[in-house]
C-alpha cells in the first residue's frame, strides 16, 4: 500500500541571479517526498546516499513522513553532488559540476514491505535504474508516474523508451517533449509521445504553466502563478511531480477529472519551491498555506458568468 | 458614439516555416477591425493607403462593418509595405523589408462624425501619430486602449511615454514589458508600467497566454489554446486587441470583471488568426465559430468541484 518514491537524494550547490548556496540538501526524491507530504501522511523512499549525508537531512525527511527504510547508506562513499548556475532569465542553466559518487553503481532495492505500493513515482534518474525498480515489483502499481530529462533522451534513449513503455503518466518539459517526439508543435508532440506507452502526458512549461494530455485526447491546462519573487527554480519540476502523485494517492482516484485537480496542486507546490533556495520554502511550508495558494490558482482564471 | 480604430492598413509579404505569400492585405487596423466586427456591427477607421490599394480589400472591410470615411487614399503614393520572415519556432522573426510609403508623413484626421467615439483603439503606430489623434478629440473617450511595440520603445520613447500617459489600457508583449520597465520579473514590470499612466496593463505572451493587471493589483490570466496547426502569427496581437476592445464596446462595461471576459474573447480571436496566413482565417470566420471556440477556453481550465 501507499506511495513509493524512487529518485536521487543529493547535495546541490546552486547559483542564481539572486544568490548562491554551499552544499545543500537536494535530489529529485527529496523534493518529491517533501511535496507529497502535504497530501499523504507517509511515503516510502528508495534511494542511496554516502556516509557524508548528515543525520539532520534524514531527520527532516522522516519528520515529513518519508519512510527511509529503502535509503541505502554507503558509509565509505560520498553522496551524489550536482552544482549548477542559472542564467539571468532562470529558464536555462549550466551544469558546473556533477559528481555521481554513490549514484555511479546504484542498485535499487525495494524493501519487501514496499513491494505492494499502489502509487509509484519514478523520479528523474538513469532509465536503467527506473527499469530495475519496475522489474522488482511483483504486481503492477495502480499508477506509475515517470519523470525524466533531455540528458537521458540524448544518452540512454533505448533504456528510456523501454521504461516509459511501462508507465501511465510521463512528465517532461516542453523542450524535452519536442526532443523526444521530433515535433515542434506541442499538441502533435503529445499525440506522438502518447503512442510510446504513457496514456497520459504532462508537459511542464515552467513559468508558463503545464499541459495535461489525456487518453481520450482531452487537454487541460494549469497556469503558473505570476510571482514577484522567484529566486531558484531548482527542484520545481520534482516538487510539481510530488504534488501531482501525492494528491492522486491521497484521493485514490486516477480519473482524468481528478488528474486535473492533481495538476493544480502540482502547480501550487511548484510555486512555493521557487520562492527560496533549495528546499528551504518546502521545509517550513504548512498545509494551510497550500490551501490558500491553491485558491489563488482558481482565482487567476476565474470569470463570473455574465449576470 | 462607437468604436474608433487608428492604425496601419498595409500590404504584407510573409514567410513562415509553413509557406510564403505575395503581397497580401495586412496592417494593425485591418486585423483589429476584422476582429472587432464579431462584437460590434460598426466601427470607424482612421488610416491611410496609397492609390495601389485595391477596391476588393476596402470592400472586405466595409462588408465587416468597418466604416472607411476616415481612410485617406493618396492616389499618387504607395501603400505601406512590410515583409517578414519567421524563424522555425515562430516566436521570433526578421524584417526583410519595410517601405513606409504613405505612412512616412501620415497626418491622421479624425472625421467630425467620429469625434465622439466612446471606445478608442490606438493600434501599433508611430507614437507621435497616436498622440495627434488624442489631441483632436474634443472629449476623452470612455476607454482608450493603446498597442505598441519594442521598436518605438527603442526609437521614440519620449513620444511613447507621453502617449501611454493618456491611455487606460496598454497592451504589449512580455519582452516589451521587460524592455519598458527594466524589470525581468513580469509582476514587478507590471507594477512599474502601471505607474506610467495606464491603470490596466495587458501582457501578451503569445502561445503562453496573456496576463491582465488591474488597478487594484488584481491579476487575471487567459491561456492560449493549444493548437495543432499554427501557420502564421502575423496580426495575432492586433486581432487580440480587436477582440478585447470589441467585446468591451459591445457590452459597454469597463469593469475589471468584464475586462477578464474581454481578455478571453481576445485570446479566442487570436487563436483563429494564426491558423492561416494573413487575414485569411478572419475573412470567413463566423460568429458561431467564435462562440464554440470561446467555450473551449473555458473547458481548458475548468475543474469540476470534488463531489
Amino acid at each position: 500500500m501507499g506511495l513509493l518514491i524512487v529518485g536521487t537524494v543529493a547535495f546541490d550547490a546552486l547559483e542564481t541571479p539572486f544568490g548562491k548556496t554551499d552544499k545543500i540538501l537536494g535530489g529529485a526524491a527529496t523534493y518529491i517526498g517533501l511535496s507529497a507530504s502535504h497530501f499523504v501522511p507517509k511515503s516510502h523512499l528508495v534511494s542511496v546516499v554516502g556516509g557524508d549525508f548528515p543525520q539532520e537531512h534524514m531527520d527532516l525527511l522522516a519528520s515529513k513522513g518519508v519512510d527511509l527504510a529503502g535509503l541505502q547508506v554507503k558509509k565509505d562513499e560520498k553522496t551524489f553532488f550536482w552544482s549548477g548556475k542559472y542564467h539571468l532569465d532562470m529558464n536555462s542553466r549550466d551544469t558546473v559540476d556533477t559528481q555521481l559518487n554513490v549514484l555511479a553503481d546504484f542498485d535499487p532495492v525495494v524493501p519487501q514491505e514496499f513491494m505492494h505500493c499502489t502509487y509509484l513515482m519514478l523520479g528523474n534518474l538513469v532509465p536503467a535504474v527506473q527499469k530495475r525498480v519496475l522489474a522488482q515489483l511483483p504486481q503492477r502499481p495502480k499508477l506509475i508516474v515517470l519523470d525524466t530529462m533531455n540528458f537521458w533522451m540524448e544518452n540512454a534513449l533505448p533504456d528510456l523508451l523501454e521504461a516509459i513503455k511501462e508507465v501511465d503518466v510521463l512528465t517532461i518539459n516542453d523542450e524535452e517533449a519536442r526532443l523526444l517526439s521530433g515535433e515542434l508543435n506541442l499538441v502533435k508532440a503529445a499525440q506522438k509521445i502518447r503512442t510510446l506507452g504513457p496514456k497520459t502526458l504532462i508537459i511542464k512549461k515552467g513559468e508558463h504553466g503545464a499541459l495535461l494530455f489525456g487518453q481520450n485526447n482531452e487537454i487541460f491546462f494549469a497556469p503558473a502563478l505570476p510571482l514577484a519573487d522567484v529566486v531558484d527554480p531548482t527542484g520545481a519540476g520534482d516538487t510539481f511531480a510530488g504534488g501531482f502523485i501525492g494528491y492522486l494517492a491521497q484521493t485514490d482516484d486516477i480519473s482524468f477529472e481528478n488528474m486535473k485537480r492533481a495538476l493544480l496542486y502540482a502547480a501550487t507546490m511548484a510555486s512555493f519551491c521557487v520562492e527560496k533556495f533549495g528546499t528551504e520554502r518546502l521545509n517550513t511550508l504548512t498545509t494551510e498555506e497550500v490551501a490558500v495558494r491553491r485558491a489563488q490558482f482558481t482565482q487567476l482564471v476565474h470569470v463570473h458568468p455574465v449576470s
